[in-house]
């Protein structure tokens, strides 16, 4: 696959029938950004022996008491249109998690059931951002929040991460500067995908007085939150400081924890009320989720615990399993990270990291994502996602260690 | 439930907290007209014995062997992220279904798998739509293509149909006359939800040379084309007269033919040059569908036709199950439809249809969607169903009709 760029994807001077019907197409879609990792993925996908380190997923299924949950809903008929907040069970299953996780107060009605905690983005961001407005993004960051934004006709501004000894960190200067009258949100990962970063509390706080000073939202993205290698049992929460009426959105998804990256579902956390409006947009988007899915995510929330527990222990394990031998050859440059589950390194002397990333796959039959997927700050490092056995992580890691002994 | 309208949902002077909160989401949002048909949905759903007959959805599930299909490959494992456009089995499934149905050439690259047909209107919108551009709708028509329009920040343009003692038919003039330089498409749905408006091939033929020469996009939901009540196999599609390359896209379901309203799986059919512009759309919207889900659409179309052919029956024999005695009332102004598996109806003297709607739940236990829900024309007109069974449609026919006695 060639690598799809806008440049590619608009011809400057169309000639062919072709060229003349991509014209035709709203710039708005043809700009948008092709993802750095769905151009890798595609490119390495079926390689005999790969071992995909390049996504945000483990390499374990989705346990079977869940998928036995959803496929007996499937068998017992649940197959029509439902409540487009999502089915009162489910929503009343995320209340009684969140108040077990979090200490918040049992409040079903401040859940809405999405498909995909990306579509729980895109429904934030209808929620806060108009055609022309900003959202302001550290970097680097997932791509895809960047582009939801774009793809409503919003801006999203990058604001680099402060990066030093001890890794990643947030310039609060630099995104108080961003603000502008146009700056309706910010997005905040955290523990964030790709840099490893956690946001302790005291920096949670300090967004959300920032928020509260400008009159802007906080789109809050935590769904790492439970994989952290700190000392207490979860990341810091924007649960743990914020007023009801806060405008905090959180977007959520079983894709991590539960092993359900696959099924797309997710849910927002917003004020209830936002619900009719919420409702509107699920109706709008993609009209609900499948009933029986929804009945796997029960499963997933009220049994899961036992699953959530041995997939944070394997990845604290595989963190350590790659990253301590990579630092060991002395030929990267990588802060092991405090939560999440990516390790963000760099080569020195390899700069162009999606010439690579496809070398990598090439000559070591490992697929990690180029750091340029992940936006300003990224351009000189490779994501690798550690969430897997540890057979693979430690032939994963023999292959890098012996790749950069030939090569660097 | 209290009715959602735009002026509920904006405070004009926000004074508590929570008007604060809504006054600060993004016009687009609370703008959006909530589903007139939801909202009854809502106010009937756990009424004892109520028959429904409001949303587009028929009474049985998913046949057996398509749930079988989905419950396989989720216990095999077929839970991680898969490829935007969808598993290559399925757009091959999809193009040897087309190329059966429409006689066109099996080209797998012209489809893309998305998370409902809603979604793919989404992507269709995404594709033509810049904020400020014009979509021309034909209504009364299924609100959602006009709401999917509101939310990208684009003007949808309702055109009415004309309405004579034949029912429904495009007005060609007014449509031509509606076609601003901000017109980027027109949306096109025949067999049409709600009024049984069948275009003719001579008609779409209208259609596309009127778009071909005023530069406009065709997004053509055919999704009905099989619940047809013609002398031919199924209604007139543009596949019958279009060239590859004209500037139609098509969206898709599985939710009418297959009963798979709740799955939420749909396609879009586009140039293939538009592939890697879909792909970034399906990523940024949902991120894909279940691969699991996707096993149960590929046993839908290759062993799914004497299911779809037993419910097109069903659905021409419930037409006149429950039209015939409507008619017979001489209450009502009804003129049998063409195609998909609608009534559209109205009753002289009974103007206040969504009063009627609600009347209609609590004193005759049958749930009707009003017309107003459908935009410009239809007023005066409900919506009802017929896509069930013969005893719910000669039960609820009974009470409606008993109704009409009584009151009218």
């Amino acid at each position: 696959m060639s690598p799809m760029t806008s440049a590619t994807l608009r011809a400057a001077a169309p000639e062919s029938a072709e060229d003349r019907l991509l014209a035709d197409v709203s710039a708005h879609a043809t700009n948008l950004p092709p993802s750095g990792i769905v151009e890798l993925m595609n490119y390495g996908r079926t390689r005999e022996g790969l071992i995909p380190l390049w996504v945000g997923e483990g390499d374990l299924p989705t346990p079977a008491f869940i998928c036995e949950a959803a496929a007996g809903a499937l068998h017992r008929g649940e197959t029509f249109y439902t409540w487009q907040r999502g089915v009162p069970e489910l929503r009343a299953a995320i209340a009684r998690y969140m108040t077990r996780q979090y200490g918040v107060a049992e409040t079903p009605e401040r859940y809405f059931v999405c498909g995909s905690g990306m579509q729980a983005i895109n429904i934030a961001f209808a929620l806060t951002l108009s055609p022309g407005d900003e959202i302001i993004i550290p970097t680097p960051a997932w791509p895809n929040a960047a582009a939801a934004a774009l793809t409503r006709g919003a801006k999203p501004v990058s604001v680099p991460f402060a990066y030093g000894p001890d890794g990643f960190s947030l310039d609060f200067q630099r995104i108080a500067d961003a603000i502008t009258p146009r700056t309706r949100a910010i997005f905040i990962n955290t523990p964030a995908n790709p840099t490893g970063f956690v946001a302790s509390r005291e920096a949670l706080q300090t967004l959300l007085d920032l928020a509260r000073a400008r009159g802007i939202w906080i789109v809050a993205d935590e769904i790492y939150g439970r994989f952290y290698y700190g000392p207490e049992g979860r990341a810091p929460s924007f649960h743990d400081i914020m007023a009801p009426d806060d405008r905090i959105l959180f977007v959520q998804t079983f894709s991590k924890n539960w092993a359900m990256t696959g099924w797309r579902i997710g849910w927002i956390e917003a004020p209830p009320v936002l619900g009719p409006v919420i409702e509107n947009l699920v109706q709008f988007f993609t009209s609900g989720v499948a009933p029986f899915m929804q009945r796997g995510a029960i499963a997933a929330l009220d049994d899961g615990e036992p699953f959530v527990a041995e997939q944070i222990a394997r990845a604290r394990a595989g963190c350590d399993m790659v990253a301590d031998p990579l630092i060991a050859t002395g030929k990267v440059d990588l802060v092991k990270p405090h939560g999440a589950f990516y390790l963000f390194l760099s080569i020195p002397g390899q700069e162009d990291v999606r010439r690579l990333a496809l070398r990598l796959v090439d000559e070591a039959n490992i697929g990690l994502a180029p750091g340029t997927a992940f936006g300003p700050g990224g351009e000189r490092f490779l994501r690798l996602c550690y969430a897997r056995g540890e057979g693979q992580l430690r032939e994963a890691t023999a292959r890098f260690v012996s790749w950069l002994e030939r090569n660097v």
